[in-house]
Protein backbone atom coordinates (compact mmCIF):
# COMPACT_ATOMS: atom_id res chain seq x y z
CA UNK A 1 0.00 0.00 0.00
CA UNK A 2 1.06 3.49 -0.87
CA UNK A 3 1.64 6.11 1.92
CA UNK A 4 -1.22 8.42 2.74
CA UNK A 5 -1.06 12.19 1.62
CA UNK A 6 -1.35 12.97 5.56
CA UNK A 7 0.28 10.50 7.87
CA UNK A 8 -1.77 12.46 10.78
CA UNK A 9 -4.44 15.27 10.49
CA UNK A 10 -5.87 17.11 12.90
CA UNK A 11 -9.62 18.75 11.98
CA UNK A 12 -10.29 21.47 14.64
CA UNK A 13 -13.81 21.73 14.39
CA UNK A 14 -15.39 18.54 13.38
CA UNK A 15 -18.45 20.02 11.82
CA UNK A 16 -20.20 19.77 8.10
CA UNK A 17 -17.22 20.95 6.70
CA UNK A 18 -13.97 19.85 9.06
CA UNK A 19 -16.40 16.42 9.35
CA UNK A 20 -16.80 16.16 5.15
CA UNK A 21 -13.38 16.69 4.40
CA UNK A 22 -12.48 14.00 7.14
CA UNK A 23 -14.68 11.53 5.86
CA UNK A 24 -13.47 12.11 2.27
CA UNK A 25 -9.89 12.04 2.88
CA UNK A 26 -10.75 8.46 4.92
CA UNK A 27 -12.33 7.28 1.98
CA UNK A 28 -9.69 8.16 -0.58
CA UNK A 29 -7.47 6.11 1.30
CA UNK A 30 -5.29 9.54 1.78
CA UNK A 31 -5.32 9.64 5.48
CA UNK A 32 -3.62 7.77 8.05
CA UNK A 33 -4.85 9.17 12.01
CA UNK A 34 -7.03 11.50 12.47
CA UNK A 35 -7.27 13.47 15.57
CA UNK A 36 -10.61 15.96 16.07
CA UNK A 37 -10.38 18.94 18.13
CA UNK A 38 -12.85 21.33 19.73
CA UNK A 39 -14.32 22.58 22.58
CA UNK A 40 -17.57 20.28 22.70
CA UNK A 41 -16.81 16.82 23.84
CA UNK A 42 -20.51 15.87 23.52
CA UNK A 43 -20.13 16.32 19.60
CA UNK A 44 -16.68 15.11 19.57
CA UNK A 45 -17.93 11.99 20.41
CA UNK A 46 -20.43 11.55 18.33
CA UNK A 47 -17.91 12.59 15.41
CA UNK A 48 -15.96 9.49 16.86
CA UNK A 49 -18.63 7.25 17.31
CA UNK A 50 -19.53 8.08 13.47
CA UNK A 51 -16.34 7.24 12.39
CA UNK A 52 -15.31 10.44 11.19
CA UNK A 53 -12.41 10.92 13.24
CA UNK A 54 -9.95 8.39 14.93
CA UNK A 55 -9.48 10.10 18.13
CA UNK A 56 -10.34 13.33 19.98
CA UNK A 57 -8.54 16.14 22.34
CA UNK A 58 -10.33 18.91 24.07
CA UNK A 59 -7.21 20.65 24.18
CA UNK A 60 -5.64 22.18 21.05
CA UNK A 61 -2.01 22.16 21.94
CA UNK A 62 -2.18 18.52 22.46
CA UNK A 63 -4.39 17.69 19.04
CA UNK A 64 -1.38 19.19 16.84
CA UNK A 65 1.22 17.41 18.69
CA UNK A 66 2.88 14.85 15.69
CA UNK A 67 0.65 16.10 13.46
CA UNK A 68 1.77 16.87 9.75
CA UNK A 69 -1.66 18.72 8.79
CA UNK A 70 -4.38 20.90 10.69
CA UNK A 71 -7.44 22.01 9.20
CA UNK A 72 -8.63 24.80 11.05
CA UNK A 73 -12.84 24.53 10.36
CA UNK A 74 -13.78 26.73 13.55
CA UNK A 75 -16.22 30.55 13.16
CA UNK A 76 -13.98 32.90 11.78
CA UNK A 77 -14.61 34.67 14.76
CA UNK A 78 -12.63 31.78 16.96
CA UNK A 79 -9.85 31.96 14.81
CA UNK A 80 -7.59 34.00 16.27
CA UNK A 81 -8.31 32.44 19.42
CA UNK A 82 -7.46 28.76 18.28
CA UNK A 83 -4.62 30.66 16.08
CA UNK A 84 -2.75 31.48 19.86
CA UNK A 85 -3.80 28.81 21.39
CA UNK A 86 -1.89 26.06 18.88
CA UNK A 87 1.00 28.85 17.89
CA UNK A 88 3.85 27.76 20.83
CA UNK A 89 2.91 23.96 20.07
CA UNK A 90 3.46 23.62 16.09
CA UNK A 91 6.50 21.92 15.17
CA UNK A 92 7.76 23.85 12.59
CA UNK A 93 6.78 21.72 9.68
CA UNK A 94 3.36 21.03 10.36
CA UNK A 95 1.31 22.66 7.75
CA UNK A 96 -1.88 24.56 8.65
CA UNK A 97 -5.03 25.41 6.63
CA UNK A 98 -8.11 26.88 7.37
CA UNK A 99 -11.66 26.72 5.57
CA UNK A 100 -12.73 30.22 6.06
CA UNK A 101 -15.90 32.14 4.30
CA UNK A 102 -13.67 35.42 4.54
CA UNK A 103 -9.82 35.49 3.83
CA UNK A 104 -8.65 38.89 5.17
CA UNK A 105 -9.64 38.02 8.72
CA UNK A 106 -7.92 34.75 8.93
CA UNK A 107 -4.61 36.27 7.71
CA UNK A 108 -4.79 39.17 9.90
CA UNK A 109 -5.47 36.82 12.99
CA UNK A 110 -2.59 35.00 12.27
CA UNK A 111 -0.36 37.76 11.83
CA UNK A 112 -1.64 38.82 15.26
CA UNK A 113 -1.44 35.06 16.94
CA UNK A 114 2.12 34.15 14.97
CA UNK A 115 3.82 37.94 14.97
CA UNK A 116 3.96 37.18 10.56
CA UNK A 117 2.04 35.11 8.29
CA UNK A 118 3.48 31.55 8.49
CA UNK A 119 4.96 29.96 5.58
CA UNK A 120 3.38 26.56 6.87
CA UNK A 121 0.14 28.39 6.85
CA UNK A 122 -2.22 28.26 3.31
CA UNK A 123 -5.70 30.08 4.15
CA UNK A 124 -8.39 28.37 1.84
CA UNK A 125 -12.11 28.40 1.61
CA UNK A 126 -14.11 25.52 0.39
CA UNK A 127 -17.32 26.62 -1.97
CA UNK A 128 -19.46 24.08 -0.56
CA UNK A 129 -22.00 23.98 2.43
CA UNK A 130 -25.49 23.07 2.92
CA UNK A 131 -27.69 25.08 5.36
CA UNK A 132 -27.34 22.51 8.13
CA UNK A 133 -24.65 22.50 10.37
CA UNK A 134 -22.65 19.91 12.35
CA UNK A 135 -20.74 16.65 12.14
CA UNK A 136 -24.08 14.51 11.90
CA UNK A 137 -24.73 16.82 8.98
CA UNK A 138 -20.71 15.91 7.34
CA UNK A 139 -20.44 13.89 4.07
CA UNK A 140 -18.16 12.66 2.26
CA UNK A 141 -19.05 13.58 -1.06
CA UNK A 142 -19.43 17.52 -0.42
CA UNK A 143 -16.75 18.33 -2.27
CA UNK A 144 -16.89 16.97 -4.90
CA UNK A 145 -16.37 18.91 -8.32
CA UNK A 146 -16.73 21.84 -6.15
CA UNK A 147 -14.33 24.66 -6.17
CA UNK A 148 -11.61 25.51 -3.30
CA UNK A 149 -10.06 28.91 -3.69
CA UNK A 150 -6.47 29.27 -1.64
CA UNK A 151 -5.11 32.37 -0.91
CA UNK A 152 -1.56 31.78 -0.36
CA UNK A 153 0.73 34.34 0.52
CA UNK A 154 4.70 35.50 -1.08
CA UNK A 155 6.20 33.85 1.62
CA UNK A 156 4.75 30.22 1.47
CA UNK A 157 6.52 27.14 1.21
CA UNK A 158 5.87 25.76 -1.70
CA UNK A 159 5.54 22.23 -0.16
CA UNK A 160 2.69 23.31 2.52
CA UNK A 161 0.77 24.79 -0.75
CA UNK A 162 1.50 21.80 -2.68
CA UNK A 163 0.15 19.67 0.67
CA UNK A 164 -2.99 21.51 1.03
CA UNK A 165 -3.56 21.30 -2.87
CA UNK A 166 -3.67 17.88 -2.86
CA UNK A 167 -5.49 16.96 0.22
CA UNK A 168 -8.40 18.79 -1.61
CA UNK A 169 -7.74 17.51 -5.04
CA UNK A 170 -8.16 13.86 -2.97
CA UNK A 171 -11.28 15.19 -1.62
CA UNK A 172 -12.72 15.65 -4.66
CA UNK A 173 -12.42 19.65 -5.26
CA UNK A 174 -11.39 21.58 -7.98
CA UNK A 175 -8.30 23.73 -6.57
CA UNK A 176 -8.05 27.22 -7.96
CA UNK A 177 -6.19 30.39 -6.31
CA UNK A 178 -6.61 33.89 -6.14
CA UNK A 179 -5.91 36.96 -4.17
CA UNK A 180 -7.22 37.57 -0.38
CA UNK A 181 -8.44 40.82 -1.65
CA UNK A 182 -10.46 39.72 -4.88
CA UNK A 183 -11.53 36.03 -2.91
CA UNK A 184 -13.64 38.51 -0.43
CA UNK A 185 -14.89 40.71 -2.92
CA UNK A 186 -16.22 37.52 -4.90
CA UNK A 187 -17.63 35.83 -1.89
CA UNK A 188 -19.40 38.63 -0.92
CA UNK A 189 -21.19 39.56 -3.87
CA UNK A 190 -21.95 35.37 -4.71
CA UNK A 191 -22.65 34.53 -0.72
CA UNK A 192 -22.65 36.87 1.21
CA UNK A 193 -25.18 39.34 -0.32
CA UNK A 194 -27.30 36.80 -0.51
CA UNK A 195 -27.35 35.54 2.66
CA UNK A 196 -28.00 38.89 4.25
CA UNK A 197 -31.28 38.94 1.55
CA UNK A 198 -32.81 35.95 2.38
CA UNK A 199 -32.14 36.68 6.36
CA UNK A 200 -34.04 40.29 5.69
CA UNK A 201 -36.30 39.09 3.52
CA UNK A 202 -37.78 36.05 6.15
CA UNK A 203 -37.43 38.29 8.82
CA UNK A 204 -39.44 41.31 7.20
CA UNK A 205 -42.02 38.64 6.28
CA UNK A 206 -41.96 37.20 10.12
CA UNK A 207 -42.49 40.58 11.41
CA UNK A 208 -45.66 41.36 9.40
CA UNK A 209 -49.37 40.76 11.18
CA UNK A 210 -50.44 38.06 9.44
CA UNK A 211 -46.79 36.20 9.23
CA UNK A 212 -48.43 32.74 9.58
CA UNK A 213 -50.49 32.87 6.41
CA UNK A 214 -47.91 34.64 4.41
CA UNK A 215 -45.61 31.45 5.20
CA UNK A 216 -48.54 29.05 4.54
CA UNK A 217 -48.78 30.79 1.43
CA UNK A 218 -45.42 30.74 0.13
CA UNK A 219 -44.48 28.22 -2.78
CA UNK A 220 -41.78 26.48 -4.10
CA UNK A 221 -39.83 29.67 -5.49
CA UNK A 222 -40.15 30.87 -1.85
CA UNK A 223 -38.64 27.72 -0.19
CA UNK A 224 -35.32 27.76 -2.54
CA UNK A 225 -35.28 31.37 -2.58
CA UNK A 226 -34.97 31.54 1.68
CA UNK A 227 -33.28 28.05 2.25
CA UNK A 228 -30.05 29.80 2.87
CA UNK A 229 -31.98 31.78 5.84
CA UNK A 230 -31.70 28.43 7.32
CA UNK A 231 -28.10 28.59 7.73
CA UNK A 232 -26.17 29.37 10.91
CA UNK A 233 -26.58 32.14 12.79
CA UNK A 234 -23.46 32.51 14.68
CA UNK A 235 -21.43 31.42 11.35
CA UNK A 236 -23.21 34.32 9.31
CA UNK A 237 -22.39 36.81 12.25
CA UNK A 238 -18.57 36.20 12.12
CA UNK A 239 -18.44 36.73 8.53
CA UNK A 240 -20.92 39.67 8.36
CA UNK A 241 -17.75 40.57 11.11
CA UNK A 242 -15.28 39.64 9.15
CA UNK A 243 -15.96 40.47 5.87
CA UNK A 244 -17.44 43.99 6.54
CA UNK A 245 -15.63 45.87 4.28
CA UNK A 246 -16.48 44.02 0.91
CA UNK A 247 -19.90 43.10 2.06
CA UNK A 248 -20.99 46.46 2.96
CA UNK A 249 -19.39 47.92 -0.86
CA UNK A 250 -21.90 45.58 -2.37
CA UNK A 251 -24.70 46.09 -0.29
CA UNK A 252 -24.33 49.92 -0.87
CA UNK A 253 -24.41 48.61 -4.80
CA UNK A 254 -27.30 46.24 -4.27
CA UNK A 255 -29.15 48.85 -2.37
CA UNK A 256 -28.88 51.49 -4.93
CA UNK A 257 -30.46 48.74 -7.52
CA UNK A 258 -33.48 47.91 -6.02
CA UNK A 259 -34.12 51.73 -5.31
CA UNK A 260 -34.12 52.10 -9.12
CA UNK A 261 -35.83 49.48 -9.48
CA UNK A 262 -38.44 50.42 -7.06
CA UNK A 263 -38.54 54.00 -8.33
CA UNK A 264 -39.40 52.12 -12.07
CA UNK A 265 -42.26 50.22 -10.33
CA UNK A 266 -43.63 53.62 -8.62
CA UNK A 267 -43.46 55.67 -11.95
CA UNK A 268 -44.65 52.46 -14.10
CA UNK A 269 -41.38 52.90 -16.27
CA UNK A 270 -42.26 49.50 -17.78
CA UNK A 271 -38.41 49.55 -20.40
CA UNK A 272 -36.61 49.96 -16.99
CA UNK A 273 -38.59 46.89 -15.66
CA UNK A 274 -38.98 44.95 -19.16
CA UNK A 275 -35.21 45.44 -19.63
CA UNK A 276 -33.86 44.85 -16.17
CA UNK A 277 -35.64 41.81 -16.02
CA UNK A 278 -34.22 40.58 -19.23
CA UNK A 279 -30.57 41.22 -18.36
CA UNK A 280 -31.30 39.34 -15.36
CA UNK A 281 -33.05 36.28 -16.65
CA UNK A 282 -30.44 35.86 -19.31
CA UNK A 283 -27.45 36.43 -17.16
CA UNK A 284 -29.14 33.75 -14.93
CA UNK A 285 -29.53 31.51 -17.79
CA UNK A 286 -26.06 31.50 -18.94
CA UNK A 287 -24.18 31.58 -15.92
CA UNK A 288 -25.58 29.04 -14.02
CA UNK A 289 -26.35 25.87 -15.46
CA UNK A 290 -29.33 24.92 -17.70
CA UNK A 291 -31.78 22.45 -17.01
CA UNK A 292 -32.65 21.83 -13.68
CA UNK A 293 -30.95 24.20 -11.32
CA UNK B 1 -69.20 6.70 -17.89
CA UNK B 2 -69.93 9.59 -15.77
CA UNK B 3 -70.55 12.99 -17.60
CA UNK B 4 -67.45 14.79 -16.76
CA UNK B 5 -67.65 17.63 -14.87
CA UNK B 6 -66.57 20.12 -17.96
CA UNK B 7 -68.11 19.26 -21.15
CA UNK B 8 -66.01 21.66 -23.32
CA UNK B 9 -63.33 23.65 -21.50
CA UNK B 10 -62.16 27.03 -23.71
CA UNK B 11 -57.99 27.55 -22.49
CA UNK B 12 -57.15 31.19 -23.55
CA UNK B 13 -53.00 30.96 -23.57
CA UNK B 14 -51.93 27.13 -23.37
CA UNK B 15 -48.48 28.48 -21.69
CA UNK B 16 -47.66 26.30 -18.38
CA UNK B 17 -50.17 27.25 -16.38
CA UNK B 18 -52.92 26.83 -18.51
CA UNK B 19 -51.73 23.88 -20.78
CA UNK B 20 -50.84 22.03 -16.98
CA UNK B 21 -54.24 22.21 -15.82
CA UNK B 22 -55.58 21.07 -19.10
CA UNK B 23 -53.58 18.17 -19.19
CA UNK B 24 -54.54 17.63 -15.50
CA UNK B 25 -58.53 17.89 -16.08
CA UNK B 26 -57.91 15.51 -19.24
CA UNK B 27 -55.82 12.88 -17.22
CA UNK B 28 -58.77 13.10 -14.53
CA UNK B 29 -61.51 12.20 -16.79
CA UNK B 30 -63.20 15.98 -16.09
CA UNK B 31 -63.15 17.45 -19.38
CA UNK B 32 -64.61 16.08 -22.88
CA UNK B 33 -63.27 18.52 -25.35
CA UNK B 34 -60.28 21.08 -24.92
CA UNK B 35 -60.05 24.23 -26.90
CA UNK B 36 -57.44 26.44 -26.81
CA UNK B 37 -57.35 29.77 -27.60
CA UNK B 38 -54.53 32.55 -28.36
CA UNK B 39 -52.40 34.66 -30.38
CA UNK B 40 -49.91 32.42 -31.91
CA UNK B 41 -50.45 29.67 -34.37
CA UNK B 42 -47.05 28.01 -33.81
CA UNK B 43 -48.02 27.45 -30.07
CA UNK B 44 -51.12 26.29 -30.32
CA UNK B 45 -50.63 23.67 -33.03
CA UNK B 46 -47.70 22.74 -30.61
CA UNK B 47 -50.03 22.40 -27.85
CA UNK B 48 -52.26 19.94 -30.29
CA UNK B 49 -49.05 18.36 -31.47
CA UNK B 50 -48.42 17.43 -27.64
CA UNK B 51 -52.18 16.31 -26.92
CA UNK B 52 -52.62 19.40 -24.58
CA UNK B 53 -55.79 20.68 -26.83
CA UNK B 54 -57.99 19.01 -28.80
CA UNK B 55 -58.50 21.82 -31.41
CA UNK B 56 -57.94 25.71 -31.03
CA UNK B 57 -58.98 29.16 -32.32
CA UNK B 58 -56.77 32.09 -33.02
CA UNK B 59 -60.75 34.29 -32.44
CA UNK B 60 -60.87 34.40 -29.27
CA UNK B 61 -64.74 34.70 -29.90
CA UNK B 62 -65.35 31.88 -31.91
CA UNK B 63 -62.85 30.19 -29.08
CA UNK B 64 -65.47 30.44 -26.74
CA UNK B 65 -68.87 29.28 -28.72
CA UNK B 66 -70.90 26.92 -27.03
CA UNK B 67 -68.01 26.57 -24.33
CA UNK B 68 -69.51 25.92 -20.59
CA UNK B 69 -65.90 26.85 -18.75
CA UNK B 70 -63.42 29.38 -19.72
CA UNK B 71 -59.94 29.55 -17.97
CA UNK B 72 -57.84 32.71 -18.79
CA UNK B 73 -54.25 32.25 -18.63
CA UNK B 74 -52.87 35.14 -20.24
CA UNK B 75 -50.26 38.04 -18.80
CA UNK B 76 -51.99 39.79 -16.48
CA UNK B 77 -50.99 42.60 -19.67
CA UNK B 78 -53.27 41.30 -21.65
CA UNK B 79 -56.50 40.58 -19.13
CA UNK B 80 -58.55 43.59 -20.40
CA UNK B 81 -58.12 42.93 -24.45
CA UNK B 82 -59.30 39.27 -23.43
CA UNK B 83 -62.26 40.43 -21.40
CA UNK B 84 -62.92 43.15 -24.44
CA UNK B 85 -62.85 40.39 -27.17
CA UNK B 86 -64.98 37.63 -25.47
CA UNK B 87 -67.84 39.82 -23.66
CA UNK B 88 -69.85 40.05 -26.38
CA UNK B 89 -69.67 36.69 -27.37
CA UNK B 90 -70.24 34.68 -24.21
CA UNK B 91 -73.12 32.92 -23.03
CA UNK B 92 -74.65 34.13 -19.74
CA UNK B 93 -74.33 31.04 -18.45
CA UNK B 94 -70.33 30.18 -19.27
CA UNK B 95 -68.38 30.24 -15.92
CA UNK B 96 -65.34 32.44 -16.49
CA UNK B 97 -62.29 31.81 -14.17
CA UNK B 98 -58.54 33.05 -14.55
CA UNK B 99 -54.89 32.50 -13.33
CA UNK B 100 -53.48 35.52 -12.49
CA UNK B 101 -51.04 36.80 -9.81
CA UNK B 102 -52.37 39.69 -8.91
CA UNK B 103 -56.45 39.79 -8.41
CA UNK B 104 -57.02 43.61 -8.25
CA UNK B 105 -56.25 44.59 -11.61
CA UNK B 106 -58.62 41.48 -13.12
CA UNK B 107 -61.53 42.88 -11.24
CA UNK B 108 -60.56 46.05 -12.55
CA UNK B 109 -59.99 44.72 -16.25
CA UNK B 110 -63.42 42.68 -15.96
CA UNK B 111 -65.04 45.85 -14.78
CA UNK B 112 -64.12 47.82 -17.76
CA UNK B 113 -64.74 45.44 -20.02
CA UNK B 114 -68.14 44.46 -18.87
CA UNK B 115 -69.53 47.45 -17.17
CA UNK B 116 -70.00 45.40 -13.96
CA UNK B 117 -68.42 42.17 -12.49
CA UNK B 118 -70.27 39.22 -14.56
CA UNK B 119 -71.59 36.65 -11.70
CA UNK B 120 -70.05 34.27 -13.81
CA UNK B 121 -66.77 35.12 -13.02
CA UNK B 122 -64.15 33.43 -10.63
CA UNK B 123 -60.84 35.62 -10.14
CA UNK B 124 -58.50 32.67 -9.71
CA UNK B 125 -54.53 32.24 -8.73
CA UNK B 126 -52.86 29.05 -8.48
CA UNK B 127 -50.06 29.05 -6.43
CA UNK B 128 -47.61 26.67 -8.67
CA UNK B 129 -45.36 27.45 -11.10
CA UNK B 130 -42.08 26.77 -12.34
CA UNK B 131 -39.44 29.67 -14.21
CA UNK B 132 -39.96 27.93 -17.32
CA UNK B 133 -42.76 29.04 -19.46
CA UNK B 134 -44.89 27.76 -22.40
CA UNK B 135 -47.06 24.57 -23.64
CA UNK B 136 -44.02 22.30 -23.55
CA UNK B 137 -43.14 22.99 -19.83
CA UNK B 138 -46.71 21.90 -18.97
CA UNK B 139 -47.44 19.08 -16.96
CA UNK B 140 -50.02 17.33 -15.57
CA UNK B 141 -48.96 16.92 -11.88
CA UNK B 142 -48.30 21.03 -12.00
CA UNK B 143 -50.85 21.58 -9.05
CA UNK B 144 -51.08 18.64 -7.06
CA UNK B 145 -51.10 19.62 -3.27
CA UNK B 146 -50.83 23.28 -4.43
CA UNK B 147 -53.06 25.55 -3.27
CA UNK B 148 -55.27 28.11 -5.38
CA UNK B 149 -56.82 31.00 -3.78
CA UNK B 150 -60.29 32.00 -5.52
CA UNK B 151 -60.91 35.34 -4.88
CA UNK B 152 -65.22 35.47 -5.16
CA UNK B 153 -66.48 39.00 -5.35
CA UNK B 154 -70.29 39.27 -3.51
CA UNK B 155 -72.56 38.87 -6.30
CA UNK B 156 -70.77 35.58 -8.09
CA UNK B 157 -73.12 32.99 -8.42
CA UNK B 158 -72.72 30.14 -6.33
CA UNK B 159 -72.77 27.45 -9.43
CA UNK B 160 -69.70 29.24 -11.03
CA UNK B 161 -67.55 29.13 -7.57
CA UNK B 162 -68.83 25.59 -7.49
CA UNK B 163 -67.73 24.54 -10.92
CA UNK B 164 -64.30 26.38 -10.63
CA UNK B 165 -63.93 24.81 -7.24
CA UNK B 166 -64.49 21.57 -8.16
CA UNK B 167 -62.05 21.99 -11.63
CA UNK B 168 -59.05 22.84 -9.47
CA UNK B 169 -59.78 19.81 -7.23
CA UNK B 170 -59.71 17.59 -9.84
CA UNK B 171 -56.13 19.20 -10.54
CA UNK B 172 -55.52 18.24 -7.24
CA UNK B 173 -55.33 21.09 -6.17
CA UNK B 174 -56.40 22.36 -2.54
CA UNK B 175 -58.89 25.35 -2.92
CA UNK B 176 -58.87 28.30 -0.65
CA UNK B 177 -60.81 31.82 -0.50
CA UNK B 178 -59.78 35.09 0.70
CA UNK B 179 -60.29 38.62 -0.81
CA UNK B 180 -58.68 40.20 -3.41
CA UNK B 181 -57.06 43.19 -1.41
CA UNK B 182 -55.70 40.19 0.95
CA UNK B 183 -54.68 38.01 -1.64
CA UNK B 184 -52.46 41.00 -3.19
CA UNK B 185 -50.81 41.62 -0.43
CA UNK B 186 -50.07 38.41 0.74
CA UNK B 187 -48.51 37.46 -2.70
CA UNK B 188 -46.55 41.10 -3.21
CA UNK B 189 -45.07 39.77 0.09
CA UNK B 190 -44.29 35.43 -0.58
CA UNK B 191 -44.17 35.93 -4.66
CA UNK B 192 -43.36 39.72 -6.05
CA UNK B 193 -41.01 40.78 -3.22
CA UNK B 194 -38.64 37.67 -3.83
CA UNK B 195 -38.94 37.64 -7.52
CA UNK B 196 -37.66 41.50 -7.56
CA UNK B 197 -35.22 40.70 -5.24
CA UNK B 198 -33.76 37.85 -7.25
CA UNK B 199 -33.69 39.93 -10.45
CA UNK B 200 -31.86 42.91 -8.79
CA UNK B 201 -29.29 41.14 -7.23
CA UNK B 202 -28.37 39.12 -10.75
CA UNK B 203 -28.25 42.34 -12.26
CA UNK B 204 -26.36 43.87 -9.32
CA UNK B 205 -23.96 41.07 -10.26
CA UNK B 206 -24.09 41.43 -14.25
CA UNK B 207 -23.06 44.42 -13.93
CA UNK B 208 -19.47 44.09 -11.85
CA UNK B 209 -16.95 44.46 -13.48
CA UNK B 210 -15.72 40.64 -12.68
CA UNK B 211 -19.30 39.57 -13.55
CA UNK B 212 -17.84 36.22 -15.57
CA UNK B 213 -15.68 35.34 -12.75
CA UNK B 214 -18.62 35.71 -10.00
CA UNK B 215 -20.99 33.97 -11.35
CA UNK B 216 -18.41 31.16 -12.06
CA UNK B 217 -17.62 31.35 -8.24
CA UNK B 218 -21.05 30.79 -7.15
CA UNK B 219 -22.39 27.78 -5.43
CA UNK B 220 -25.35 25.70 -4.79
CA UNK B 221 -26.57 28.26 -2.46
CA UNK B 222 -26.82 31.05 -5.00
CA UNK B 223 -28.24 29.13 -7.51
CA UNK B 224 -31.15 28.10 -5.44
CA UNK B 225 -31.14 31.98 -4.65
CA UNK B 226 -31.64 32.90 -8.23
CA UNK B 227 -33.86 30.53 -9.90
CA UNK B 228 -36.54 32.68 -9.51
CA UNK B 229 -34.96 35.13 -11.62
CA UNK B 230 -34.89 33.02 -14.74
CA UNK B 231 -38.73 33.52 -14.73
CA UNK B 232 -40.56 35.26 -18.11
CA UNK B 233 -39.74 38.94 -18.51
CA UNK B 234 -42.85 40.06 -19.28
CA UNK B 235 -45.04 38.08 -17.05
CA UNK B 236 -43.11 40.14 -14.24
CA UNK B 237 -43.27 43.67 -16.07
CA UNK B 238 -47.33 42.83 -16.25
CA UNK B 239 -47.16 42.15 -11.92
CA UNK B 240 -45.46 44.64 -11.11
CA UNK B 241 -47.96 47.17 -13.16
CA UNK B 242 -50.60 45.12 -11.87
CA UNK B 243 -49.88 44.86 -8.18
CA UNK B 244 -47.90 48.39 -7.73
CA UNK B 245 -49.68 49.57 -4.35
CA UNK B 246 -49.28 46.41 -2.72
CA UNK B 247 -45.93 45.56 -4.19
CA UNK B 248 -44.15 48.92 -3.32
CA UNK B 249 -45.32 48.43 0.18
CA UNK B 250 -43.68 45.39 1.21
CA UNK B 251 -40.28 46.69 -1.35
CA UNK B 252 -40.43 49.88 1.61
CA UNK B 253 -40.46 47.67 4.60
CA UNK B 254 -37.85 45.51 2.90
CA UNK B 255 -35.78 48.27 1.96
CA UNK B 256 -36.09 49.63 5.37
CA UNK B 257 -35.28 46.22 7.39
CA UNK B 258 -32.21 46.07 4.68
CA UNK B 259 -31.04 49.15 5.61
CA UNK B 260 -31.00 48.26 9.35
CA UNK B 261 -28.87 45.62 8.45
CA UNK B 262 -26.61 47.02 6.68
CA UNK B 263 -26.45 50.07 9.53
CA UNK B 264 -25.40 46.87 12.47
CA UNK B 265 -23.10 45.70 9.92
CA UNK B 266 -21.13 48.91 9.37
CA UNK B 267 -21.65 49.30 13.57
CA UNK B 268 -20.33 45.94 14.47
CA UNK B 269 -23.68 45.94 16.03
CA UNK B 270 -23.30 42.03 17.37
CA UNK B 271 -26.68 41.64 19.08
CA UNK B 272 -28.91 43.00 16.18
CA UNK B 273 -27.06 40.78 13.75
CA UNK B 274 -27.83 37.60 16.00
CA UNK B 275 -30.81 37.93 16.91
CA UNK B 276 -31.88 38.62 13.26
CA UNK B 277 -30.10 35.71 11.45
CA UNK B 278 -31.28 33.77 14.64
CA UNK B 279 -35.41 34.83 14.51
CA UNK B 280 -35.33 34.07 10.53
CA UNK B 281 -34.00 31.01 10.71
CA UNK B 282 -36.35 29.97 13.39
CA UNK B 283 -39.05 31.23 11.23
CA UNK B 284 -37.78 29.38 8.14
CA UNK B 285 -37.12 26.01 9.89
CA UNK B 286 -41.14 26.53 11.21
CA UNK B 287 -42.96 27.39 8.69
CA UNK B 288 -41.33 25.90 5.43
CA UNK B 289 -41.15 22.06 5.24
CA UNK B 290 -38.15 20.69 7.59
CA UNK B 291 -36.35 17.88 5.79
CA UNK B 292 -34.57 18.87 2.76
CA UNK B 293 -36.70 21.92 1.66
Amino acid sequence: MSKPLVNRLCVIGVGLIGGSLARALRNAGQVGEIVGAGRSRTHLETARALGVIDRFETDLGAAVQGVDLVVIAVPLGAMQAVFETIAPRLAPDTVLTDVGSAKGSVVAAAVTAFGELPGTLVPGHPIAGTEKSGEEASFAELFQHRRVILTPHASVSSAALEKVRAMWAAAGAQVVETSVEHHDQVLAATSHLPHMLAYALVDTLARMDDSREIFDYAAGGFRDFTRIASSDPQMWHDICVANRTALLEVLERFTDDLGQLTEAIRCGDSDYLRETFTRAKQERDQFCDTGDV
